[in-house]
């Protein structure tokens, strides 16, 4: 990031105007050569591009600057993708990413220049109530990345905002064979994981997990990390089930909606699953993870839901059945899959089957979109 | 129950055919003295009787036949109050109920002629997996009373199928002081149970009670008993608030909906309770539940739903609010409770406020319906 005097206005700037840094993002003009990246930008449903904004900067001492080295594209992008209404001013993209620490603000103490780190979906101060009770996406000081007022990890950096709450170093180097899986523990991995803990998967117990995406697929890693005797995945892509297969699902089920509840209860002894990971978020996923609970059995839900209900509330209260779940807290689950990671015990890093550098992002998008492919890797 | 031919051959219809045990409960004429006793039935919204019906008698080698001592009438008996469509078989009421074993099937074991014995709402084996799990009310042979082919408890004796896993004898006599307490171990106060156990009730923490009835009050009780830190109660009966208090309540919030949450807001330092007992059961109840509990927080339910769906679904995933309860398995917190009542500690039978005779049934209704009572305990 090279220091000049318009820098250093452009920094004094931000500083004095943080919610102004939105539209001084998207006025910048391009031929300020040096104070610009490539981030990007999703302008309206269908329409993502990759384009120059400021350059990320610190506003905060208690911020670190990362130059990202890997993100990725979420299957929770794809609502936007298919749903935003037009937007001129955009909304900067993508909340999972590793990168280089280029630089920290003054106040920062856990991270240090030349560190390689990971960051959460979610940025959090470390210190608060719900930090320390290990909810960091409810952190009172916190927030998400992207939108209109910071960057996103789909670009080339970003500005870390309470980089000690936020960022975790990495100790290997970011060429290492295990990044792909290093980089599902900032979203998918540990939000697979959520659904699982929140589901209340424990050994010998029936899982059954709602969707084949990514998520579901890390779904399937965690129920069976947790010790589930018997994972059913419900889902209907070949490559997506055989690499549920792989990672520990006994049986599949293919059909939907009643079918499904029915196929279900046929592979648990009539009584439904101990352990429901809802990792879709449409109505009718909901409708079919309620469905499969036995009595007394919970619903770990971690898709984004696009109800404003949750279904069936009487026949989920006459089985005693719990709804838990919701954005994962995976920066305190990174501690706990970290280990598993490095030494080789999980592989989440194989829901990864396509891998872009940048200027591929909205390529990428479209192929997520038409399930060309499960998850798709950005390399810069 | 005196034994004749008529009585037999009624019993050996009645073992032939469990099915038409209903149409024979109320096709028989009062005027076959002797075979008949008195017992409430509801035939409609507003209309309930105290009328002759068959007397009880042991079907089945597991049944066991008990002679009703005390029992009372429930806030959830007052849903079908208000909305029963008209129905000229009518329905057993009644499901909280102490009583003195009169007779045993040849396979009961675990109680005998002359105990007295508490009856939890649900009736249950004992050996399945849910009953196995303390989830008695999901016995898989199971059952509740009343309705149109059971005895309700509302009545002079009932049939208690499956006592083995059903009942539990009290060592104590029918008229022992503590009668009152030891009533609500069969419904209310083992529902507010509970509500603060699926609400996750801890040491230190803040628990929130919607709903001054019979449960809500209960709940007060089982949060304090539990270690709640602060026990705030939503409701405006002058006389149940006082009675909260008493229990353990430590604020009270007498307003409703949108300014009922930025109450207890205010009350929580802006972040809401830990744990949310619902004990109503309305939609707008459950609205203000999901709304006043904090992010990371459980809402504990036990009020039967009357909506079709539970409200903010994207709110609750967001705030990571854990939804849970339906039925209490008051038989599975019997045992843990009982000590509590017999010493002393808890004092739950408070929550009677009327007594009647059967024949005051109707009135008790009434009573309750108008909220000029909080819970009515009848006497035999």
């Amino acid at each position: 990031m090279p220091a000049s005097a318009l820098d250093c206005a452009v920094t004094s700037a931000l500083r004095s105007n943080r919610d102004g840094h939105e539209r001084l993002f998207f006025t910048l003009k391009p031929h300020l050569k040096g104070i610009t990246m490539r981030a990007t930008v999703m302008y309206a449903a269908h329409d993502v591009r990759v384009q120059n904004v400021p350059d990320a900067r610190i506003l905060d001492p208690t911020d670190a600057l990362v130059r990202v080295t890997r993100a990725c594209i979420c299957g929770s992008d794809l609502w936007p993708y298919n749903s935003m209404e037009p937007n001129t001013d955009g909304r900067r993209m993508g909340h999972e990413f590793v990168g280089r620490v280029e630089d920290v603000g003054s106040e920062v103490r856990t991270v240090k220049k030349g560190d390689l780190v990971m960051a959460p979906f979610a940025w959090s101060d470390g210190t608060c109530e719900f930090c320390q009770m290990g909810l960091q996406t409810s952190c009172i000081h916190g927030g998400f990345w992207g939108g209109t007022k910071l960057d996103g990890g789909q670009g080339e950096a970003v500005r870390v905002p309470l980089a000690d709450g936020t960022l975790v170093a990495l100790p290997v180097g970011e060429d290492h064979a295990l990044m792909p899986s290093l980089l599902t523990l900032t979203d998918v991995m540990g939000t697979g994981h959520h659904a699982a803990r929140a589901a209340r998967v424990a050994p010998g117990k029936i899982a059954a997990v709602v969707g084949d995406g990514a998520v579901g697929l890390c779904g399937v890693i965690a129920a069976r990390r947790l010790g589930a005797a018997q994972i059913i995945i419900l889902g209907r892509h070949p490559d997506r089930i055989a690499l549920a297969r792989e990672f520990g699902a006994t049986d599949v089920v293919s059909e939907r909606g009643e079918a499904a509840v029915e196929r279900v209860r046929e592979l648990t002894g009539g009584l439904g699953a101990h352990s429901v990971l809802e990792c879709v978020g449409h109505g009718a996923s909901m409708l079919t993870a309620v469905g499969i609970a036995r009595a007394g059995g919970a619903v770990g839900r971690v898709g984004v839901p696009q109800e404003e209900t949750i279904p069936q509330s009487v026949p989920v209260f006459f089985r005693n059945v719990t709804i838990a779940g919701g954005p994962a807290p995976v920066r305190a689950y990174m501690s706990e899959l970290l280990p598993d990671v490095l030494e080789g015990r999980i592989q989440p890093g194989r829901v990864f089957d396509r891998v872009t550098e940048l200027d591929g992002v909205p390529g990428g998008y479209r192929a997520m979109n038409e399930r060309e492919a499960i998850k798709v890797m950005i390399r810069f």
